[in-house]
């Protein structure tokens, strides 16, 4: 006997976890979405290592919060993300970023001084005080530090409880970010290193991430955008006899044109990264909408979001 | 002085509502989203001509009750629609959609007798009622039919509440199909033509939507999946003096392959389909997700959908 | 024993068909443009009814001479497509689309009176002069006419040898348009229907078209983008006991979404459309693009566009 | 006066050259994909630094000698690109990818020991033969190592002239790797660590390539995919008082996510990355096919591609 499709019904005043239960016996993106809910569900209710990771300019875009009160939840015990969202999480700690138009005329922001990301736009003068907190904050040290334990040297100075590094640090998630040269932090450490000491082993956090994959018994992951946060985390796991139980990933990208964030995760079975047997969706879309939905949901059947 | 960002806050058991107002302060999708309640919302509170285009299989994945619901709410005042969506709405008054996996084996599925629309599937069965259903209920009249009087008369004989074509039967809601031909409906039809009498004369469709345009005081519409719905609702308005005032588009295509699904709103102003001064917002990703969100937001905000 | 990748060689002065002949051995999007131009060779030069659809702006993008080229070689035996499409052609018979900016300020475009797609721009005098075209062509006749007659005899007065109408004229080949009303020669007509003669029976169409799909020993269809004419050509293969035994599809959607112009060519066995042994294939990307390379690299192995 | 839209003309045997030049006066993707070949003529024509970027599973879908090529003949001064594509070239130097189904099961390819990048299909004996090479040319030295360093010594151990890291050594062309750790080169560079001497700098590549953005006078830059390569590229250049005077980007992702790899070239002016009077342009789709058509064009132009 198969399912059958269930009308969707609205009410006023519905919860998301509502609507999202309805979504469960719709088709295509809804029933999709609907699914996502029922794995995190599972991910974090039960006893699996969680892995997160984040791509895309998530933190400009709002997002934040969202998953600075996931690792404080202990919902997120693994994060894997990119030097922008981190820098831009550091920027949020004593600034703002401002909304505007994506059809603004960009050689006139410029010369105002803002530089866009789609309708967010950022200040130099906020860049400028970023510059100054990232050289007052990274350390002058004659040890060789891995990136993991640099993001927590620089969690531990942001005094901000929002802060994703500085959650990451009270609550001892470890923050991965794989492509470190390439951002903004990247830069300041290479300024900072030309004047003081620094010296950080990139490949001390692959032994790092490939010994949690070891010891994990169970391992959920959720992948927010692709990119090399994903590649990182699911490689990982890849060169370990484990594998992933659960996943969920919300992609823009369609497998098509072959490349990894569009990726299918059935396509990382073929690899090992993902067991056989796996629990896993992919929601196709805008994660602004699509990651908040899924949070709000599966927060409210597990209750525990205080 | 420009808007800031402010961080989203999820809470257990938060209302769609809340949701969507916390995302007006988002970048990118969830602010787009955000803004498409804004503009339902003063489309539905407001004395505005109410269009509303339905492409995509929206149907066969749930969102019928939703449809139905608005017409008898008062919510719709013009329906544009595919013969697709207005086939299944006939399907599931006597019938259902059932669910699968998009990767199934559609080779298998046929000699099962299962047509597949991505991971909801039809049986050969219901098209059979179906289709006797119409011989039925098509009429045999030898006067001239427009479109919208033979969708009248097919909604006056469909037995069910939730049905978008009773609805509209009932609320005196015209119903506009303009490429009736294609879809099975148009095959039925053309099949009852062989044997009795049926004329339907799909021009005067035409002077009926463009006399609707020309009485409209104010107009607003609610476009989702582009396609021959959205372009004849905006060409009917075109060759008036008029143009919308208020618009919202849900697609999944975008601008740069030049397709009219994926046309901003923006263009359609330079054809004067919409007004210059007018609130438009496109919201890019799956309408199985965003439509729901959308009407659960605005309803939630107007408390008129009992 | 699988086909290896066989690395991509470039040379200067190299033909279209070269280059596709080396992507067979490619992956991804290159491998199944590689793939569409053997079964269009196939096609073409096998004993095939050669069924055509198009639909997005191919016209007011340039695509206008490869379709009557096509149709003037014997290379289309059945063209279905968007009454927009045909607009474009009658223009292009006395005028001239324009190439402009994507990012142009929409409203002083109207005031300009020009009217855009995404980078193409018509003037309104252009459409007058349609207009004017269009009311001393259109016949004033009591007798009842398909579309497809309409359509030949719009084509018998389109005074241009590069016309997709009048080309299609001169070969017998039918013209299908499901959506009449749903264009600009909709209106026209329309407006003629009220001071002269005009009778256009759309279900005409259906019979003719089905007819000829119950008549095709073997048949195969090249999809341009979806919509209407994608669903209408294979809906009338449906209900007869045939299928299409080639299919090639060009479209920017992607199937998660549930819509047909992004359903995959494999859905459509589930349907009986397409015969569960064709060969067929999919390429994602822009038709302004991947078209052309199809016919040039097909015609140069055929050497029959002369 | 504006220019009007040449319809194009397809002839058979034609090159890919005269197809891109007729291309120019057609709208949509054509057209830009026409403005990308002759920015790219200028950029390798012209006394400019040419980057080149490099997303995606290339290598494996068949790009690589194209790569390789244009380093060979000095097309490329800087190259920044993902692990992977690195990976996936050194296999290529003793083993192959394979061709096989996007749809395969991909529990019964790990079985088999296949690993799959959309159809493309890599076996475990490849993956092991990579490792042991990987072990025995990877150095064992005490100073440090910048990431330029390494690829430079990895460079001249792969005997093969079609290598794309052969070729980089071979003519001097600096290799950036930001996501170094993010790769299978990251993991055996971590396994010889374990053993033996290895010490890369990562920062030392930052400064590397912020000096050659600095001495550039004029600079060009050539994005294939987005993601870290595109981002690397462009905010080393952010961070000197240059920006870049032309640049081409191919891309699947659209802006409005806000995801950097779809972000439009214009949005990088309000950065600073690209110059308020550059000329640019973004060509959407799969970059199999649009890579290699603009470097057919374009080299058919220079003629020097011997």
């Amino acid at each position: 006997m198969m399912e059958i499709v269930k009308q969707l019904e609205i009410e006023p005043g519905m919860s998301v976890n509502s609507l999202l239960e309805g979504m469960k016996n719709c088709g295509f993106g809804a029933r999709r979405l609907a699914q996502a809910v029922n794995i995190y569900e599972n991910m974090l209710s039960g006893d699996y290592e969680k892995f997160f990771t984040l791509s895309g300019a998530m933190v400009p875009a709002g997002m934040r919060n969202i998953i600075s009160t996931l690792i404080r939840q202990g919902n997120i015990d693994v994060l894997v993300t990119t030097g922008a969202n981190l820098v831009h999480d550091i920027i949020e700690s004593f600034g703002s970023h401002c909304l505007g138009s994506p059809e603004s005329d960009d050689a006139g922001l410029r010369e105002s001084g803002l530089s866009r990301i789609y309708d967010v736009f950022l200040k130099d003068e906020d860049f400028i005080k970023f510059e100054e907190l990232m050289q007052s904050i990274i350390p002058d040290r004659k040890d060789v530090l891995s990136g993991v334990e640099f993001f927590r040297l620089l969690g531990s100075k942001i005094e901000d409880n929002r802060s994703i590094l500085r959650m990451a640090y009270n609550h001892h998630v470890p923050v991965f970010c794989p492509a470190l040269p390439d951002s903004m932090i990247g830069l300041q450490a290479w300024l900072h290193s030309q004047t003081k000491n620094l010296h950080i082993d990139v490949f001390a956090d692959v032994k790092k991430i490939v010994d949690i994959c070891y010891d994990s018994s169970r391992a959920g992951i959720f992948i927010v955008g692709g990119g090399v946060p994903k590649n990182f985390a699911l490689q990982s796991m890849l060169v370990t006899p484990k594998s992933f139980d659960l996943a969920i990933q919300l992609t823009t990208d369609t497998p098509e044109a072959g490349g990894l964030s569009g990726a299918t995760l059935s396509e990382a079975i073929s690899w090992g990264k993902i067991s056989a047997n796996a629990n896993y969706v992919t929601v196709y879309g805008d994660a602004t909408i699509n990651f908040p939905l899924i949070v709000a949901a599966t927060i409210s059947r597990l209750n525990r979001f205080q």
